[in-house]
């Protein structure tokens, strides 16, 4: 049985032929503004400055910001050493997206491909390829959401009606790629199996979950209710929770899972209270060559952020006495033993996960 | 060898005969506002609008309400039963407060073994009685501090000149109480006797550790550093923790603590990484007819005040969708398993607590 693809009514992205607009999640979800890239610059300021987040979004914007200045340079002379110059300056947009580079590096091989032939039908190679990364992005979602689901159905069992609730923390959703999102996407797909309902973190410090999971999930008519990230163990321990389900910035290749700061504690009260606690991302978010969580470089960001309590808004404020400093790592190491389900669009790995990534790569 | 008593700069009441400012601290730490009280009604005004919070505290300032108001009524007609009238009406300041009945059913016991001696007699009374409750407070504070951090000097061992850092969560500290403090006197006590700097979870939604605890520390010059909620989870496993102490709201007979939520989860990676968890607070907290964490209200409090994301501002806001509801469990359990150490004034509690809090309490 094939089932139709999943929807939302949640597309960051607008992309095609000489065209790239993205949504500024800086504004959400107060405002639904849409930045006009007109460069592969402009593609990089919007990642740089947050406007455009999310690992896989990331990889596509750049791929048709790469397609944009192509259509833009095509005309002018030194073409091609200009577009070389543009992806590079691209590339320092988030030195630590590893996925930004893979993107590049995938539209740079294209370019080489096509040289020789006229500008105007390298452009067009270029706009194919960044419109089939885009699809492939998209296509991973669908996969990771059903393949999740599935997992998810099988595991929590009973009656296949009852109601469902999913924590999640951080924004792992539509918003952070082309599709319907990794944990997001296992989201709406069980959604359209059982009735579901969503806890959203509120992630401090930037409230991604609060403005962003939030948003996107009343947007597609499911049900969400915000916690403060403090609340999380106790509601696990109390029975109300389900299933945990996040994302992941990087997963080592014996199945630890660095992802946004915080995650950590949600998975010490899933194992404390047998709750499943279950990871979507895609595959290239698997890390090989990193043989544990220990060697995975956490980002420490400035900790006054932590003191912003209103980023998107016009006059961050802060409730802290002047002068106290803070600390902001922004991401966490869960312990592979806490993790119950590692989802990539190639499938599901249970413990042990090193030989389930190892099998999902397709390695030895 | 008797130390000279603590010392804080923080005291956030000030009474005496025909006296009772309270400090606001809703306007912390913006402003240090004083609130003059004319009444016992201003006093469970006052402790209404949580402009006074912490449970020692609360009691401390309804003593002197009482007294206060016996002052005022002495040359009234109709003294006794007025007076009466306004401890019942105190009470319901805040039903919750164990400690605010308790402190009202002792100046209810002064005022009626007065009854016949001539008015200002029994006003005077009354002070006496509010002076020693609050002197007793005090002296409780002195004792925990002196228990607690004799109990973690001796847990943490080594050098006794090597820098120690305490996690705490939420604010057990001078301001909730007249004296050092409960977790924070601990902390005050330690510094005496080697470097010690804390780390202050901000505490959402009320931010009680980045506004209050961040700026009682800052004023007595311990070094403090604010934390998002999410971080203390992986900042514990990093080994950058020595120990973890909060406060507490009851503890059940078997040791499992109700605390501000999110005490919880330090707990958990607290045991995870082998970290001390200790729990500082005066006996009253002791609920010797609480069998369990299980028999604990636990109080639910209006999901809007987990959007507002500035409490004590003139402007309070949300970072959320319009229309996404919040939940606010207000406190969590933590049980007993976790908990290294319960400090009180009597002493320390250690595994099984059951059995050592009864000797706390001098229960057969």
């Amino acid at each position: 049985m094939k089932s139709s693809p999943l929807e939302t009514r949640v597309v960051p992205i607008s992309a095609g032929p000489g065209r790239l607009r993205l949504l500024d999640q800086r504004r959400l979800p107060r405002q639904e503004t849409w930045i006009d890239c007109r460069s592969a610059d402009d593609a990089g300021e919007a990642i740089r400055s947050l406007a455009v987040r999310g690992v896989p979004l990331i990889g596509v914007a750049a791929a048709w910001g790469l397609a944009l200045e192509a259509r833009r340079l095509a005309r002018s002379a030194g073409f091609e050493a200009a577009w070389e110059e543009a992806a590079v300056r691209l590339a320092a947009a988030r030195p630590t997206a590893v996925n930004l580079g893979a993107a590049i590096d995938r539209m740079r091989a294209a370019f080489r491909a096509s040289a020789g032939a006229p500008p105007s039908a390298r452009v067009a190679l270029l706009e194919t390829e960044a419109g089939r990364f885009e699809d492939e992005d998209r296509a991973a979602c669908e996969a990771i959401a059903r393949h999740g689901a599935g997992w998810l159905s099988r595991c929590l069992g009973g009656d296949p009606d009852s109601p469902v609730t999913l924590l999640t923390h951080c924004n792992a959703g539509a918003l952070a790629t082309a599709g319907v999102g990794t944990a997001l996407g296992v989201v709406r797909a069980l959604a359209t199996e059982r009735p579901v309902s969503v806890f959203a973190d509120e992630t401090r410090p930037f409230w991604q979950g609060a403005r962003l999971t939030a948003w996107e999930l009343a947007k597609d008519e499911i049900g969400v209710t915000i916690l403060p990230d403090v609340a999380a163990s106790s509601l696990i321990a109390s029975g109300r929770v389900s299933a945990a389900i996040v994302g992941a910035d990087r997963i080592a290749a014996n199945g630890d899972v660095a992802n946004k700061v915080g995650t950590y504690g949600v998975a010490l009260a899933c194992r404390a209270h047998g709750v499943p606690f279950v990871v979507a991302a895609p595959r290239t978010t698997l890390d090989p060559a990193c043989p544990s969580g220990a060697q995975i470089p956490i980002e420490w960001r400035d900790g006054t952020e932590v003191l912003l309590l209103d980023p998107s808004g016009d006059s961050p404020l802060s409730v802290a006495p002047t002068g106290v400093p803070a600390l902001y790592p922004a991401f966490d190491v869960t312990p592979a033993a806490l993790v119950d389900a590692i989802v990539t669009e190639a499938g599901v790995s249970v413990p042990p996960h090193a030989e389930g990534l190892a099998r999902l790569l397709g390695l030895p």
